[in-house]
């Protein structure tokens, strides 16, 4: 095994090109291999196999700047660079991400996870280069769908600026992680016909060639006519008007070209884009024809291509999009935006059956926010749905754009609590802290699968902007039962007994559930509220919590910095009630990746951990009590 | 006068050429009066008089959807709405917005004041319409600025799906607030010289023309040819890459040009860019002259231009301006950020004196944000200068690009707190409570001016990401006495005395001397701790003050959902300390313009509020107490 030989960076810059070629085929079957055991990005990487090798055979790591726009096609990126053995633990807890890390290695000079970051690493990269005087080559590699990202503009807009070199690699592959979409996509379209391109380049040059203008020939003329005609002749024109310079396209399984043209780019003294164009799941049939199924994908069969484990109960993604498909059949009003997520958020079918009211807006989760509250804003009920760590980037839109406006916009916050393997970049546990700090805006997480569906449908009719997390993988059917009709700030009390009420918010209520149980079997009873709301807060409920209990556990699946537990202690402090309330929640810390259940454990928000913790606060209270009443006497 | 003929919105439709051009001159004298009065934005309103002129010549308001972005060039809209008597009151409290508001007439039908958001807002009524099957024209302006930032680029390549009109008016005047940056606004400006690029395109469309091929003329030819060389002809080509049609550049002191030019456009079944060139201050020379300073105005003289109450004390911009240059001066690996506000942020002297060492990114804080952290990866210590309301577009960024990898990236947020006149939009009151969501982040606001000073010098140095908020306005100069150390974490006692403790951040410092005063009068001791850090909270403080006191009362000018009062609450609650916590904070609203002092007293945090609710919340405490100890009798 050629493979074998490469024990750290650099290694690959012994090989001959004959090695080259049977190095990149390896690594194609190293990571199907590992892939099919252990999960994670599969389509992407085997996408970028021949760009990441003649990326290494230009670069000197660690001393130069490789930076990966989103970072989960890195795979080869790390096998390059002496960490093979972490591909056995890859995403597990405490094992390799799958993500660049500054943590894991040198050679990781920044770390992403979101997309369309890398140009503005990289032209910080540069800059504090000029500033520091130091020598060494910066290049950020970015996917055509991360460059539909307003961000990737802005930092193409600022890159213009730049005087020494700064090598921007556009990984095109006509994806995000689903199909691409808008104007940039079908002007990058234009390239990937690049023989046509050529033809017709070549047929036009032709052409003016033959033509005598006085003594000159055409093209050379036209050549030293100004900027604005000279593109005639020069593709990317795009990046050009922006002052990037722009070479390409180049193919890219062709290490040779690829680097041939890195070489050529490295010779610009500022910003230059080299455009290589790769296809999603390259040397694996099934990958190939389902690059979206195979972007994250569970361990799986390599032979048939299909899942080693089926899942055999529906996912909450699904009973939404179940749901949307009833509201889009039930009212004309309603309308669907995903940013490039259609497959991942449950939209496809809505995307089927209403493709007049579906909107994939690109990896573009600020103008999807403020394009939903004018849709709302023109009469109709848009719902966005969305994964929670990637709302992050439209929290200014939800506050300035909706929220002012008190515009009916639906937020569907899929991914919402902890993710497991994707790891720190996106766990979904902010949502209720960020999105609590705005006004007129309403939070909701539903119990179980029922619940869901019925929020869903109560946010559509709301007449404000309102917000339904819910967390990813297999949706809770427990507590059927319990179906009280939803209603604004109204929660729903499960069981009422004892001295301690849980007030639990959406997945966990099944939590709490279980912390009803074990408490009862060490001798204490306990109340068990579904709070429903995070915000409005159901503030009946809690005071009668607390007339009737003297312990209040809070228990939500998000950082406790702005989180329901806060708001719960602002609350009774405000009614000046001195009820003692243990908040269960994240710490303020981040969350690495790994299984959901081991990490729910790592930051103490398991049955385990908050049953202990319940007792003792609970035993301290009454010591406490019991102690005032020794003094009195 | 023929202004006074306008009552309505369509008026202006009665009116001849002749009185549409003395019309014109009437608009642009009652502004200058007007703001010279009130005080306002004056550079931007003068350079669009003629421009909204023609959109109303073209529209049928309030049917079609007419949407400004940011929103203060609005005045002559809505001057030609019904709202000349508003001008008495612009933007004082309970009178006319500076903005558009939905809540003033129904011809705003779009909220706006942060920038680039039009063309998203526009897109959804576009495609509402259509769904809809209403019948309405759309039109989003955007200036040339605000299309740097990149959720108008979201919004542009998304546009391209759209197949029924949109016209999209590029109000291009080489100007953000300051002046423009960026490739995108060397682009614009090549078009800027317009008579020099039409005579260029004549002269090669008649070099080409004069020579036959094949007996048909070249320009004929080359137009038939596919879309790839049309662009020759054509400029805009940016736009036409993205799909999006190009017309223009036309004057923007030409109504009759640019309403011939909107018609033009309505004829496009999709989206349509329209480019009108226009110039700030327009028709008042020192507006002219100084665009910036007559962006947003105090009230001046007209003769001179001159501020007519200069002012005489320093604001905290002031201070961070001086700080900055002696830095700057001091360590080379200081580096200033701005998104388009140079003089806005105090960085025009650090620009003057260190301009390798300075960045204007254009509008476009997410850009800056990320930006800041690859040059901190570089080894330099950034410090992006930004107002608090602009950072919230930057939530993810500080999120995922500087808190996970907890990058020493300075955040100075200037503006935070009620800023006043600009209202809802604007008002710097959410920064607290976002920051504090985000792990690794450590917050700081200064008490006063020489307090500013010591932060700023202290976070430059500080090794993890960074905030110091201070409000906009003249910079506090008392309490010089105490300057203690700045340490992370640690608070300063002004005053110990009484059962109440006054645990006071950044401004509110200034405002609990007052409170602290006034309670003595009225026989109440108590206690001043400046906090200096909302996060991390200073434990110790907070230990030794609920031992030594009943009451604490925090004060923040921030919102109370995720505000430095709950934090207090929760370190109470985890440490079991039963102390009865008053947090003063801004309610869960949004807070409209106004001078600032009436705002305080409209949300309550107020010398005279706070003291009243202190000593209720204090004498409720005692009467619970005595109560108590009857009790025990």
């Amino acid at each position: 095994m050629i493979l074998e030989r490469i024990q750290k960076e650099n290694d690959i810059k012994e090989l001959s090109d004959e090695e080259l070629k049977i190095l990149a085929s390896e690594i194609r079957q190293f990571l199907i291999e590992k892939i099919s055991d252990t999960g994670g990005h599969l389509a992407s990487n085997l996408g970028v196999i021949e760009l990441t090798m003649a990326l290494h055979l230009f670069l000197d790591l660690p001393k130069d700047k490789l930076i990966w726009d989103v970072g989960h096609q890195s795979y080869t990126h790390k096998l390059l660079t002496g960490r093979k053995e972490g591909f056995d633990q890859l995403r597990k807890y405490g094992g390799m991400s799958g993500f660049p890390k500054r943590k894991e290695s040198e050679c990781d000079c920044f770390d992403t996870g979101h997309s369309s970051t890398s140009i503005s690493a990289g032209l910080g990269y540069a800059h504090a280069r000029e500033i520091t005087g130091e020598n060494y080559k910066v290049v950020s590699v970015i996917g055509d769908g991360a460059l539909t990202g307003g961000m990737a503009f802005e930092a193409l807009n600022n890159a213009a600026q730049l005087n020494s070199n700064f090598i921007i690699v556009l990984n095109d592959n006509n994806m995000s992680i689903s199909e691409n979409v808008g104007g940039l996509s079908t002007y990058l379209a234009g390239f990937r016909t690049a023989d046509a391109y050529r033809d017709l380049k070549l047929g036009v040059m032709n052409s003016l060639n033959k033509i005598p203008v006085y003594g000159d020939k055409m093209v050379e003329r036209i050549r030293r006519t100004k900027s604005g005609i000279k593109q005639l002749f020069i593709p990317g024109m795009l990046f050009e008007e922006l002052g990037i310079i722009y070479l390409g396209p180049v193919d890219g399984g062709d290490i040779k070209g690829i680097l041939k043209l890195l070489q050529e780019a490295s010779r610009v003294d500022g910003p230059v884009l080299v455009h290589v164009i790769t296809h999603k799941g390259t040397g694996y049939a099934p990958a190939e024809r389902h690059p979206a199924r195979f972007h994250g994908t569970e361990p799986f069969d390599i032979e048939t291509g299909l899942p080693k484990h089926p899942r055999v109960k529906a996912n909450y993604t699904d009973v939404f999009s179940t749901v949307m498909r009833k509201l889009g059949d039930r009212d004309e009003r309603v309308v669907a935006i995903t940013a490039a997520m259609t497959d991942g958020t449950g939209l496809k079918r809505f995307h089927n059956m209403f493709p007049e009211r579906f909107f994939d807006v690109g990896i573009a989760e600020q103008h999807a926010v403020t394009f939903a509250a004018g849709l709302a804003a023109g009469g109709l009920k848009p719902i966005f749905a969305v994964y929670s760590s990637f709302l992050q980037r439209a929290y200014d839109q939800i506050l300035h754009d909706v929220c002012i406006q008190n515009l009916p916009v639906v937020f569907a916050i899929d991914r919402a609590g902890l993710v497991g393997s994707d790891g720190e970049t996106h766990q979904g546990i902010f949502d209720i802290s960020y999105l609590s700090t705005i006004p007129n805006m309403t939070i909701m997480a539903p119990k179980n699968k029922w619940e869901l569906s019925d929020m869903i449908k109560y946010a559509v009719d709301f007449s404000a902007p309102i917000a339904i997390r819910y967390p990813r993988g297999e949706a809770y059917d427990g507590l059927r039962e319990y179906r009280a009709p939803i209603a604004c700030g109204k929660s729903e009390w499960i069981y009422r007994s004892g001295k301690i009420a849980l007030f639990a918010l959406g997945a966990m209520v099944k939590t709490a559930e279980a912390v009803h149980e074990r408490l009862k079997a060490l001798g204490y009873e306990s109340s068990l509220i579904n709070a429903r709301f995070a915000k409005p807060l159901d503030e009946d409920a809690l005071l009668s919590a607390a007339r009737h209990h003297d312990l209040i556990v809070t228990m939500e699946e998000n950082v406790i910095s702005g989180g329901m537990g806060e708001q719960v202690m602002r609350f009774y402090e405000e009614h000046n009630l001195s009820v003692r309330v243990l908040a269960i929640a994240i710490p303020d810390e981040y969350v690495e990746h790994g299984n959901v259940e081991i990490l729910r454990r790592e930051v103490g928000i398991d049955a385990e951990t908050i049953t202990e913790r319940t007792i003792e606060a609970y035993e301290e209270l009454h010591a406490q009590e019991s102690g005032a009443e020794r003094n009195d006497f």
